[in-house]
Parts: C-alpha cells; sequence; structure tokens
C-alpha cells in the first residue's frame, strides 16, 4: 500500500513536470507571439517582413535541433551595415557588399563596402581577369539593366564597389560585375582616370588603417537655369532606360585603431566628365551634407556627426561651384 | 511518518511543476531567440528592425499584462496596405493613407488609400475649411520641402491624396494637407481640372462599389532627344529643390462585391500641364506595366495580374505619345 503511495507520488511529480513544462512553453509562446503581433502593427517595415517572423518563430527549422546552436552563416551583413543603412530602397545583399537599388532609374542608390587588409590581399588567382560583366537577374525583367543597354552607348560600365577591393574569394569579385553595381561612366579621363585614382586612394587608406567603409553611388545634380531657377537633366541609355549619372560620390570613414579613438570621415564628388590629369583628389572633397541633400541619403547615422572631424566644410564645395 | 511522505512528495511534485515550468518558459524563449536571430541574418529589413524584434520579443510590455489580449489600435495599415507595398523607400504611416517618401526630390513615390463610403460622406463639420498646409515635421529638415518652396513658384501644391478622400474624421483631412502628399502641379487646367475630374471619378466609383483603392504618384519621364537618344529633365522650385513631376498617375483597383469577383484595375497618367477642358478622362487611360516602369514600383502584387481585366494594354498609349 505504501509502495502504491510512492509509486503515485513519483508518477504524478512526473506528469506535473512534463505538464507544467509544456504550460510554461504554451504561456512564453503566447506572450511572445502578442508582443511580436504589437510590433507588426506599429512598425511598417516589421508587417512587410511579418509572414517570415511568424514563420520563423512558430515552427521548427529542420536545419537545426532544439537544443543546437545554429550553423548561420558568419553574418557579414551586420559588419558592412554597422553604422546604419543610408536608405532603405529595395536594399540587396552580396556576398561582400550590400547595394540599394533604384528601380526608377536602372542604376544603384548606393553600395557599402566594408574594406580589410584581407579584402585587398586576395587569394591566389582571384581577380577580374574571369569575372564578366552580367545582368543580375534577381531583379525584376522591368527593372533590370542588360549588357545591351550599355553596348554602343558610349559609357563605360563603371564600378561602384570597385573590383579591386573584393578580391578575398572569387565569388566577391564576381559580383562587383553584376550591372546592379554598375553605372555608366565616361570612360577617358574619368572611368580610368580620376575615378581609378580615388579606387587606388581608397585602397591606400585601408592598406595604412585597417578598417574602412565606403559608401559609393550616383548623383543627378540640379543646373542653374539662371533666374534663380534650377533644373535635373540626365541622358537615359538602352531599351531598358539606364539613367547617365551627372556626378558619383564616395563617402569614406575610417576607423581609428585606438581604442577611444574618433573615426575619420569624408566624401569626394566627381563629375561624370573627363577630368584633367593635372587635378588632384583633393580638388573633389565635397561636404557630406551636400551629398546628403542631393542623394536622399543619409550616411553613418550610428555616428554622432559632431564627433567626425572632416564632415562639416563650411559652405558649398569647390567641385560643386566648378562642375555644376 | 506517512503524512511526512505525503507532505514530502506534495511540496516535490509542486517545486517540480513551478520549475519545469519556468524551465519549458526558458527553452521555449531560447529556441524562439534562435529562430528569429537566424532571420535576422537573413533578411535586411528584419536586421534593420532588429532592435524592436528583440525588445518587443524579450521583455512584457507595461502596456498590457501577461494574460490580457493588447490593446492595440485598430491596424488601418494592413487594410490600406492589404495587396502590397508599390516600393519600400521610407516608408510613412498616416491615419488615413500611407506614403513612401522620395527623399531626393521631396516628394512621394506613392501614396495608397482605401476608400470605402465612410471616408467619403464622412461626419458632420469635417472638411478642408479647417486645415492647412503645412511641412511634415517628421521629415529630417534635409530632406523635407517647407510652404516657402513653394510661395511664388508659380505652382499649386497639389494634393497626392484628395482631401475629399479623407472626411471621417477631421486628423485624417489634415494629414492630406502635410507637404509630404503634396506636389508641385500646375494649377489652371490640371489642379482644378483634369485632375480633379480624376479625383472625382474615383469617388463616384467608391460610390458605386463600395471598396476601392487608389495609389497615386508622380512621375519624370524621359523624352525623346532625336537619334534615338533620351533624357529625363524636369525643374526644382524652391531653397529645398522640390522636383516639378512632368506627370502624374492614379492607379485604381475597385475589388468585386461578389464572392468570387474579380477585382478591377485601370491606371491613368496625366501631363502636369494644361489640358483642354474637351478631352475625356478615357484619353489617359494607360497600360499599368508602363507605369512600373517609369515610376519603379510595383503595384497590387498581392493579386495575379492575369486575373485583372484591364491591366494590358497593347503598347505604348496614347496619353504618352501625345504628351511626351
Amino acid at each position: 500500500m505504501r509502495r502504491l503511495w510512492h509509486l503515485l507520488g513519483v508518477a504524478f511529480g512526473l506528469a506535473s513536470a512534463v505538464g507544467c513544462f509544456l504550460v510554461g512553453a504554451y504561456f512564453q509562446h503566447t506572450h511572445a507571439t502578442r508582443q511580436l503581433q504589437q510590433l507588426v502593427q506599429q512598425d511598417v517595415y516589421a508587417y512587410y517582413i511579418s509572414p517570415k517572423i511568424f514563420a520563423a518563430y512558430a515552427r521548427a527549422d529542420p536545419q537545426f535541433g532544439f537544443f543546437n546552436i545554429p550553423k548561420g552563416a558568419p553574418n557579414h551583413v551586420q559588419r558592412i551595415m554597422k553604422y546604419g543603412f543610408p536608405g532603405l530602397d529595395d536594399v540587396r545583399l552580396y556576398s561582400d557588399f550590400v547595394l540599394s537599388y533604384d528601380r526608377r532609374n536602372r542604376v544603384a542608390h548606393w553600395v557599402c563596402e566594408h574594406l580589410q587588409l584581407a579584402n585587398l590581399q586576395g587569394a591566389r588567382g582571384v581577380g577580374r581577369a574571369s569575372a564578366t560583366y552580367r545582368a543580375d537577374l534577381s531583379v525584376p525583367s522591368n527593372f533590370r539593366s542588360t549588357l545591351a543597354d550599355y553596348k554602343h552607348s558610349g559609357f563605360d560600365r563603371g564600378h561602384l564597389a570597385a573590383a579591386g577591393n573584393h578580391r578575398g574569394q572569387q565569388v566577391h569579385c564576381n559580383e562587383t560585375f553584376l550591372l546592379t553595381n554598375i553605372a555608366p561612366q565616361i570612360g577617358q579621363g574619368f572611368n580610368s582616370g580620376a575615378w581609378n585614382k580615388l579606387e587606388i586612394y581608397v585602397r591606400e587608406l585601408t592598406q595604412s588603417f585597417g578598417s574602412v567603409y565606403v559608401c559609393t553611388g550616383p548623383l543627378f545634380k540640379p543646373r542653374a537655369q539662371g533666374n534663380r531657377k534650377w533644373s535635373v537633366e540626365y541622358q537615359m541609355i538602352g531599351e531598358n532606360m539606364v539613367a547617365v549619372p551627372t556626378h558619383f560620390f564616395k563617402v569614406i570613414m575610417v576607423e581609428s585603431r585606438l581604442p577611444l579613438g574618433k573615426p575619420y570621415m569624408e566624401a569626394y564628388v566627381l563629375p561624370n566628365a573627363p577630368i584633367p590629369d593635372q587635378s588632384t583628389l583633393r580638388d573633389f572633397l565635397c561636404d557630406i551634407r551636400e551629398i546628403e541633400h542631393f542623394a536622399g541619403l543619409h550616411f553613418f547615422q550610428g555616428i554622432r556627426r559632431s564627433a567626425i572631424f572632416g564632415s562639416n566644410y563650411p559652405s558649398e564645395s569647390k567641385v560643386f561651384r566648378e562642375f555644376a
């Protein structure tokens, strides 16, 4: 009789343990679901991805077990976008850079890179020799630029994220040749001239300082029409109407090696035009806020701007005055 | 002695119940957190809102208790955006419409509305009489248009979401006067002419069919320059450089009242120019895909396009041919 009581006690204890485990799991689940539902009601981007949130949340993924640590890829996106997104329009992830695509102009809004020594030195045999330009088929056909658009257009296929910055793996280099990362550039005196010099300068900064963030993109800058009137004017090339930018910018942020060191930030704007060989890069330094105004972007919002040397130029910079 | 055993048994049972409840809650929490972390690694918008996801998920909100149903506002955004987002650039929520803001041009990319009879009839005394145009202070100053930009510009402050569509509450009507919902329009012959006729037509559709989705926005359409060359050209007004669109579109989707009825979709493009009084709205019907190509947007992606009558016009439409 006493043994029966003991057995009953143990059975009751086990049953209640299992039951309460499940009840606990259930309440935590219900509670969290409710919290997430409220977030989805308040935040439009949460609403947009809500099917994914609830799918990820509600069912177990076969990729990893209940108690295992996930085998997710190392998150290069978190590293590259550490200081914030300049904008959120059609953001696209590649293996070594992140890009926002302008479906109206069929060129990128911006391309963000994080350069370290490993990106530049690269593995043996990795390089642009085996890479080819190609359309990015992940863009819907109605918004996609193709090789035919550039052919006979008189413009170079200019890289935004430079091929020479992505030599860690061949796939990194190949992806810089996707046409989402390409814009129509003047060849002689620009793509093979000043723009190339600027790309080399960015790599030299990386060699010296070890960690450099670069954000590159096109500008469509208004011109003065006299009588205080302004207008924007740019060409479109090809069947798909790919916009030819009037200028290109690079915003550069160098992380300090010192533990409490402040980051250094500077920006360049080059007109999409032949630039004389004797001009130096310093001629094209530009106030970052000016670029933000014309591009409609906000760079490195993760850092307080006042903490950064080199980002506050007095008024309109030389490049905009001379090359408008 | 037997009583002691009983007490011990009950105590053990209770302790194990509480313990297992907590362990269950803990495992469910850990498991779900891991799933969400993986989502954040895979989806860029999830990454962008990840601080909010984890804040919502991890701690109890004081707004409602553990067992209560949340008192969240009725989700008008889910209703208005039922058929998808045309684009994701700087999406802004208002009380009766949703808008995507073009920070580069300082006018909206698109404004989505869902019209029902209640929106049009409105409460007593609600209307535009007590509403005033004002800058939207939620837009950062570097990207904001102001009243001064429109003053003496020669252009009307034209509504994208029409004021007359939002008479349910005074706050709904007032919000249509925020400058994010306003674009520079030709007054005589456009804003007070054909554009007004189109707005009235949309309200008539709502009166007849009960549920109408409208997406309105600007276009910056290329012009032929001869020799198969194209260029985009548009004016900018004011200190803040607000772009003057070359055309405006409205994409309209009428939900069927029949249980299995198909939605009806049509689109209009009007040039931002004086339009003769004798022209009828039918002259401005336009292929939706053509608008999508020039605006870089994708309308009502929640519906299969082939299921919709009225969205496939043969080739370039009359309005684009005549008013290019």
